[in-house]
């Protein structure tokens, strides 16, 4: 397992079938597998060690800020998801359903479930009574499962791994805060950590979260120009606290309901980042979270050369311990597959070294993200480990670059309707919206692009809906989206 | 959430009620609650921060023996459970099914995993084809369901959380190394991290995992004399290769079927760390795994006082920043009140200050594993944190001294088949056993005391077994057990 499998053929290119493309990448460089029931992923070892690193940042964030992890239960009385009305509306339509337990008929359906605002309410009425017990800051790492007609390796699949925090507060203004917080460190992790230019703003009425007063997002743009909701954050007002009874005692003895928030990143971001940074020779992984930062590739034609070869190569083992470092030590397989075959797999940075760099005393590195010459520096072995350190900084900061100027160049202002439906063919139109559902609903009907979200930064001032004219007071960004 | 709610009254003690002093000490100290579904438990934050401390230290060690992590789907086909005779008739009575996924019946009904041999099995047959592929060393972090009639909780409850280990080997010996390998990591840990004496050894054919050949074991002894399987690893040989067709070609270019192991360590841990250390007062915890190792008390009458001391404690704060601290700044509470709560949740040190201690120079460092003023030293404020860390070391051994003392004090050599129904009341015995499923049964049946283990460190030599007085070459233990 350790050995990770080559690969004989080429890729499809993005530009021939980016979903294919997609698909392949992901098979081939083993992040994850079919499994044997329908619309369900195995995540492999590769992508597991990348959403790991995911986990560990954010998790450090959600601590930073005061959060504690805890496990609620997977199985949900199916009477609990219709005490919130647009709740069940919205997830009726994907559950599934335990209806058996140890060889008997249960009494009442039990949902798996897809996502945990019920059960956590009603666990958190249990626990508040007095303004002394809150806030409650708790966030959980778990599966959901959500019957999905439609499914696509990480983006969309029955069961994928998330995070959710939920947290009940005294006040609406300290719960839009916690809301905001956490969109917040969404946005600075997507950026910083994953080097994936996101958007921060609010959701339509039409893609707000089921039972939410307001959803906040961070949208990323993917390599075919289509949105990727990439994590998102809920303020739920007081419609949890009111079905699950959350009520405490506030500073004047007065019985209060709770003002409650959830929050969400999940595997889809795995999807996120294949897709920000992949190129037709397979994955680009940003350094900050790359499973393999660095993979050394020994070269040698005898036996002689080998014995020169591999003692430097060990010493760099060791002198490299800091980065997450892979030694490539395979026998049965040429440099030049090697090269390939760990391009394929984004490894940000491979050092090569032959006799003649153990002679010279240097070693070769070749940036991921610059193939071919260009990428490819001489290093001398002195301050090796700060020379590799300012390399992945680099790729890390010119992948964001990159990323967003590719962004950046597919966002439109059309002038008119007729250009906006152009533009979202290939791109994102960020216009002039009303508001209405009406608008909202011909755009989805002409081209099948949505909303995606009312960006926080906005321009100020108002101008004439991009679709009826009217004055609006926003501009959003319409999209097709994954 | 941070504040931790106060206890009101006093726990049962161990000797009136042990089960109801277990269930008291898990609800009061905020470890656990119920779930609203029948036998399903929430792990709260308390909990949940000593489990994510198993976990760093289980992980640390599976990743330093070569394995990866990966995530396998928690829905199952119920054929794949049937492809193994003895998996499925011993897991079938515990199944949850979902029989409904989208508002739709399902063709094939799903099961919830109880645990993962037949859908890892699958996989592995996909992604083995020649011994270079060999092994494949995956664990997986996540839950898993059993329809479990009588639950308590962490002990046994509907879902629990683990770790399942699974691995595929080219030959028997490997898988052999690997199973005994992993047992061995456990049996570490447990004394090392945990300090739980565990006592490793081979489970009876009866108690051994359905699907396995041959089932490895770690067992505690419980405050009340009772033992408890703590984990598991087991050596599959070819049975779930042969039901799912994990096939490879040796050396030679053979056909060979492949050979594999599980492993296994859950929450259920959870209950023996309570259960080894716990005493009347509450929980005490291992300082190795403790969520807070060290508690601050500060202590002051006046506000004149209060700023005398509170700097003094910010101080500590920073200074002992490599342990896991708590400073309980509530002012709603008396230090006594504190006293007693921090007791009953088990951390391992408080450290008290008033402003006396703060003239000295000193802070009275109280012990939980020695309550009382014989556990009260005062500790100079230099080198403040060497002294913190030899006591946690202290604590830490002599909470396994103590636990050690009284599992051998405990553990008898009957000499005869009354004698042993007589031990078995209150305590384990070691005896000589033939290996006969009707002995074992006449023993469960009389004493409801089971075999424990055929413990790996044996006397040597043949004596006449226990229950038949036939040449027996094995000792065993047999106990009652959770």
């Amino acid at each position: 397992m350790t050995d990770l499998k080559p690969s004989s053929e080429k890729l499809p290119t993005r530009s021939e079938n980016y979903s294919e493309w997609y698909n392949q990448v992901i098979l081939r460089t083993e992040m994850a597998d079919y499994a044997p029931v329908r619309g369900c992923m195995v995540v492999r070892p590769y992508g597991w060690a990348l959403w790991e690193n995911i986990q560990q940042a954010l998790d450090k964030q959600f601590k930073a800020t005061g959060h504690v992890n805890a496990a609620f239960p997977l199985l949900i009385p199916m009477s609990f998801l219709e005490k919130e009305k647009e709740h069940v509306e919205g997830f009726s339509p994907e559950l599934a359903v335990v209806t058996i337990g140890g060889g008997e008929k249960l009494e009442e359906p039990l949902v798996v479930r897809p996502t945990s605002e019920t059960i956590i309410g009603y666990m958190y009425s249990k626990w508040v009574r007095s303004y002394r017990d809150l806030p409650i800051l708790i966030n959980q790492w778990g599966n959901v499962v959500r019957w999905e007609m439609r499914t696509r390796l990480f983006l969309r699949t029955l069961e994928f791994y998330w995070q959710e925090g939920h947290t009940a507060h005294a006040t609406a203004q300290e719960a839009e805060e916690e809301t905001k917080r956490m969109l917040d460190i969404y946005t600075r992790f997507a950026i910083d950590e994953a080097a994936v230019p996101v958007i921060p703003g609010v959701k339509s009425d039409t893609e707000k979260f089921a039972g939410a007063v307001r959803s906040y997002t961070i949208e990323a743009m993917m390599g075919n120009t289509w949105a990727l909701q990439s994590g998102t954050s809920h303020f739920l007002g007081q419609n949890f606290a009111k079905a699950f009874d959350i009520q405490f005692l506030d500073e004047k003895n007065q019985q209060q309901y709770a003002w409650t928030t959830s929050w969400g990143l999940s595997t889809r971001f795995v999807g996120a980042i294949i897709m920000t940074h992949g190129d037709d020779q397979g994955l680009v992984l940003p350094p900050r979270l790359a499973p393999i930062q660095v993979v050394v590739v020994p070269i040698y034609r005898s036996d002689a050369e080998k014995d020169r070869v591999m003692p430097v190569v060990e010493r760099l083992r060791s002198e490299l311990g800091e980065f997450r470092i892979k030694i490539d030590d395979r026998s049965e397989l040429t440099p030049g597959y090697k090269f390939n075959d760990w391009e394929m797999r984004g490894v940000p940075l491979r050092l090569e070294i032959g006799p003649k760099d153990v002679e010279k005393g240097v070693v070769t590195a070749a940036r991921r993200d610059q193939p071919g010459r260009a990428g490819k520096t001489a290093l001398s072995m002195d301050q090796l480990p700060a020379q590799v350190g300012q390399l992945l900084a680099d790729i890390q900061s010119s992948l964001y670059e990159k990323a967003k100027a590719f962004r950046d160049a597919h966002i439109f202002d059309p002038k008119d309707y007729h250009e906006l439906t152009e533009v979202v063919q290939n791109g994102w139109a960020f216009s002039w919206w009303c508001g209405s559902r009406d608008c909202e609903n011909k755009i989805k009907e002409d081209t099948k692009a949505t909303t995606r979200c009312i960006p926080l930064d906005q321009p100020g001032g108002t101008g004439p809906c991009i679709v009826c004219g009217q004055p609006a007071e926003r501009k959003v960004y319409f999209s097709r989206a994954y």
